[in-house]
């Protein structure tokens, strides 16, 4: 029944969230002098939400929301060495290496003959563009979309562009709210495989029914041929 | 014999290398306690250029590298209230209104009936996403495509993705180097309209035949044609 699979890029495909949240470690340590690391984490989600609507998603904006946070936090009194630290956190994250996830090459290549294969993925379009580029994945995906956000007016933009029935299409991702849901609402399927670390902006609420959830993307060869 | 003609954004349809050269303008008077003019815009142009591989074209990256080059110019002594002015200026000019250029809307509805119109544009996905939305033009066009550079390879893909042939399309855009050169390597037509300010990333070789110059988009009309 199901023609086409779409796989979500950040932390379905790659690791992504785990870098993010390893500068934020770095974060903490830098500011360990003006705050407690709660405090720090706080002040920086609030910077994060209160940006989102101005910068969007991506690292750019991360690191900007970052520089704001310390010189609240430490009352106008960041070093500039310390404001250079952060800038060099962000291009030290936008030159990571692509890390794979566990089998993703495999169930890629195992998937790719007998189903169309396209990646959705959300986010600032030059680093997602790069990243796809050195996953050494991009001629598995027929299509690749890069959107600003994942919702289902997004989701049925992209289907109709490329002539798939939601009845025939299954998508794959970490995330409930921007992954599951708004496929679900627009009558496609949806696969969950949850990554380790989930960024507190992404939290959805609790899961519905109507999709599976595997513990690694190891087991969807197997799921999807019993849809 | 054309019957698809696509449109750059920035510059061509609303202003925004004049958005840019303002900000530039309150960047050296806030460091004119530190450097001269034409220094502080010759370390700003190199900082932009070595980030280009790693930020891609946008407003954040912008604001990014002017608060490095304010580092550097004033040798770590910039004041963290000067650093958030930097950051207020990138975000004033994430949510400055979208102004468009003298004609486009008469223009754009003109051509609207008798052809497919695009919009190709370059830059941050969210940015763009948010400027056309603002711009009150989506609805004109058929597609909108947000690229991260503007190459032969780029159009190409483009074209295919719509079922362009190149020889009936037609690229209306401020850029000898993004919007003319890589459409004429296809075998496409285009048509120059320069702004009035450019940025000195984007300074093409001298021009080549093969295409048309107008000074306003008004004169696009008459100029279709007769292509």
């Amino acid at each position: 029944m199901i023609d086409t699979i779409a796989f979500d890029g950040d932390d379905t495909l790659w690791h992504n969230e785990s870098l993010f949240s390893m500068t934020q470690e770095r974060f903490r340590a830098l500011l360990a002098h003006a705050a407690e690391p709660a405090t720090i984490d706080a002040r920086l989600l609030a910077a994060e939400r209160r940006n989102l609507g101005v910068y969007g998603y991506g690292i750019k904006g991360f690191v900007l929301s970052m520089i704001e946070t310390a010189i609240e936090v430490t009352d106008g009194r960041i070093a500039a060495a310390d404001t250079q630290s952060l800038i060099d956190f962000g291009k030290a994250m936008l030159q990571h290496p692509v890390e794979l996830l566990d089998g993703v090459s495999e169930v890629v290549e195992a998937l790719s003959g007998r189903y169309r294969l396209m990646l959705i993925t959300k986010g600032d379009l030059f680093d997602q563009e790069s990243k796809i580029a050195r996953s050494g994945l991009a001629e598995r995906f027929a299509a690749v979309e890069i959107v600003s956000e994942k919702d289902p007016d997004t989701y049925r933009r992209v289907l109709e562009r490329h002539g798939v029935a939601p009845e025939r299409f299954l998508m794959v991702g970490n995330s409930v709210r921007s992954d599951i849901l708004p496929v679900l609402a627009l009558g496609g399927h949806a696969v969950h495989v949850p990554y380790h670390v989930i960024w507190a902006h992404e939290v959805a609420d609790p899961p519905v029914d109507g999709y599976r959830r595997i513990e690694s993307l190891r087991e969807l060869v197997g799921v999807v041929e019993h849809l």
